[in-house]
């Protein structure tokens, strides 16, 4: 086997902790001696032991001696005492002879101090190996560590003729089964899903992920003036689902009833008469939530756009015609005036799933006036 | 070489027909001996020579004896005598050991006669070589040839949240040079290009195809109200380039200014108020139209893939975001009112141009009241 399939090894391994490291990154390390994974780890749930660790727990268990051995690992390893002690000291300590990393530490301020203390030690390092695949994995992690804010993805399904739903408001189903599951796997890979009232007012939606030993995201309603029905289902499900409603200037009473229910209201000032999505996103930032899936629809779209919260958009597109010139699209709002001024994708993606496209890309940050 | 790297060059050759074989079929030959190609040719012109012909006149030319060779070509040669004596003559006259073939001739009624007639001469035939490729490369005559109708293509270029312009009705422009360079292309490929008369008030296209030694189609404006402008670029050319008016019931004197200019004025019962788009087609066909790309906007699309009309739909869709609730989408109109009863796509083919996205797809057919 070559260097990148130990790596993909180690990143699969990683993929596992989704959903349950968060705000820690997902991470995964595999042990080679002679063309041979002796062993492997990755970070399985927030404040357990990190990869490395998980790897040399299963040699220490089962008596293996990894002096001398490869290690692979999906990201630099952490040089600091947080919840674990360093895993420099541990790859020291166990006598690995080389090293290979995936990505390098997000954080400017300590990046390739690992590296360096490894290296110190006699350690052969070798940096940067599936480095695109490894930063995609843990990009949620990359922009929460180095800018305390969420990292926020506008994701939505759309015909091939970019309608959301036909012209009666009907849109059960546009995408096929495959692509559907693949957004249950985001809502795991995401801390908060993020909906405006009017997708609650028109598709009454749960917002769960149901994947097999999954776990909900936060369910978060951008609803300035508290209309988000006491007896929708979201609102019903709030005892068991961590769910947070965001008003402009309520009343308390109304307020009241909807903690009664077991959702958690914040009143916030509003924005041109719409939720600062800014400001709200650095309330979540605040505490703790990682990562926003934005599900709709078109106004909080463009709104979330706008604001330059936006990180990512993923597009699945169906090879379907709906048709209809009042039919809704993904992004509405006022829109953009010229072409020129258009929100630009880039690192785009293309991922078939089943007959749907997903088109993937990251937003290109630039001065807007 | 394998036998279906032969027959790639062999479509490569019958492609260089593009736009000028029409409604004859693009097709083209390789004559391989000992591994090694000895000659080849292509249909290069309506009414010039067969591409078998064509590789055996170069055989001839240059004194190659083609004798025991074998012989690729992408559609089954002729057995009747039309403008050319049939191709299976030649083939045999020639003393071709083995032929290989893309597609089968696409007329029931002829489908297999030719290679019967190379199999009862002693002539191996493999049929079905880079079938789909050879099929689609010919689907415009396919069509054409077993139903007298033109095969017609819903073409599009929108934003990845399906908008053809921003707000403002500005969209220049959405895709990327290299998509652009494709859709000249796809107008050498159509015998003519149609658009509503909205987009001719909004656009003023030239509808032209801007491929070296290329050749304009026959230009058509749906325009039931006769509104297209006397001093429109498309009128203003219509001595150079034939342009095509179809309108209702319109005054003869006001037909006859078009006609002054070049254009030929259409006037045929509407439909709703709309043009009549079956009747047209069926009148297209007649007039040895094999092809028309429809190029907009969405009224038309609606229109005409509710007609019944539209064989294959071709999205160019660009990795950027309009947003605006009131930007114009490809395809409006009514739209279907529940998912079920959308326009589905199949054998969809995703191409990336430098950045944008290319989504076809054929329209199934299916029983509509």
């Amino acid at each position: 086997m070559e260097h990148e399939d130990y790596m993909r090894k180690a990143l699969a391994l990683a993929e596992c902790g989704m959903g349950h490291v968060s705000p820690n990154p997902m991470v995964g390390a595999v042990i080679v001696r002679d063309g041979e994974i002796i062993a492997s780890g990755y970070h399985k749930r927030y404040g357990d032991l990190h990869a490395e660790r998980s790897a040399f727990a299963e040699c220490d268990a089962k008596g293996i001696d990894c002096t001398g051995a490869d290690m692979y690992v999906t990201l630099e390893p952490c040089c600091h005492h947080g919840k674990q002690p360093p895993c420099t000291e541990a790859v020291i300590e166990h006598g690995i002879r080389r090293v290979f990393v995936g990505s390098s530490d997000p954080n400017p301020l300590v990046a390739g101090k690992g590296t360096a203390i490894l290296r110190d030690h006699g350690i052969e390092v070798t940096e940067g190996v599936l480095k695109d695949e490894c930063d995609r994995l843990n990009e949620i992690f990359f922009k929460f560590i180095t800018t305390g804010l969420p990292f926020v993805t506008l994701k939505y399904a759309m015909t091939l003729d970019g309608k959301i739903a036909c012209y009666t408001g009907k849109s059960q189903w546009i995408t096929g089964e495959t692509a559907r599951d693949h957004v249950h796997r985001e809502r795991l890979h995401h801390a908060a899903i993020m909906v405006g009232v009017g997708t609650v007012l028109a598709d009454d939606p749960m917002l769960t992920c149901r994947i097999e030993n999954g776990r909900d995201p936060l369910r978060i309603i951008c609803d300035t003036h508290l209309r988000t029905p006491l007896d929708s289902n979201i609102v019903r499900t709030s005892d068991k689902v961590p769910t947070l409603i965001v008003c402009g200037d309520a009343d308390s009473v109304r307020i009241g009833e909807y903690e009664k229910c077991g959702c958690k209201v914040l009143s916030m000032p509003d924005k041109n008469g719409s939720t600062d999505l800014a400001a709200l996103m650095a309330y979540l930032g605040k505490e703790k939530i990682d990562s926003v899936l934005i599900e709709g629809g078109g106004t909080l779209g463009w709104s979330a756009l706008e604001s330059g919260i936006v990180d990512k958009v993923m597009a699945y597109v169906a090879p379907k015609i709906f048709g209809g010139s009042t039919a809704k699209t993904p992004v509405g709002g006022q829109g953009v005036a010229v072409p020129d001024d258009a929100f630009m994708l880039e690192n785009r993606r293309i991922t078939e799933l089943d007959g749907d496209i997903l088109i993937e890309g990251r937003v290109k940050k630039c001065s807007r006036d």
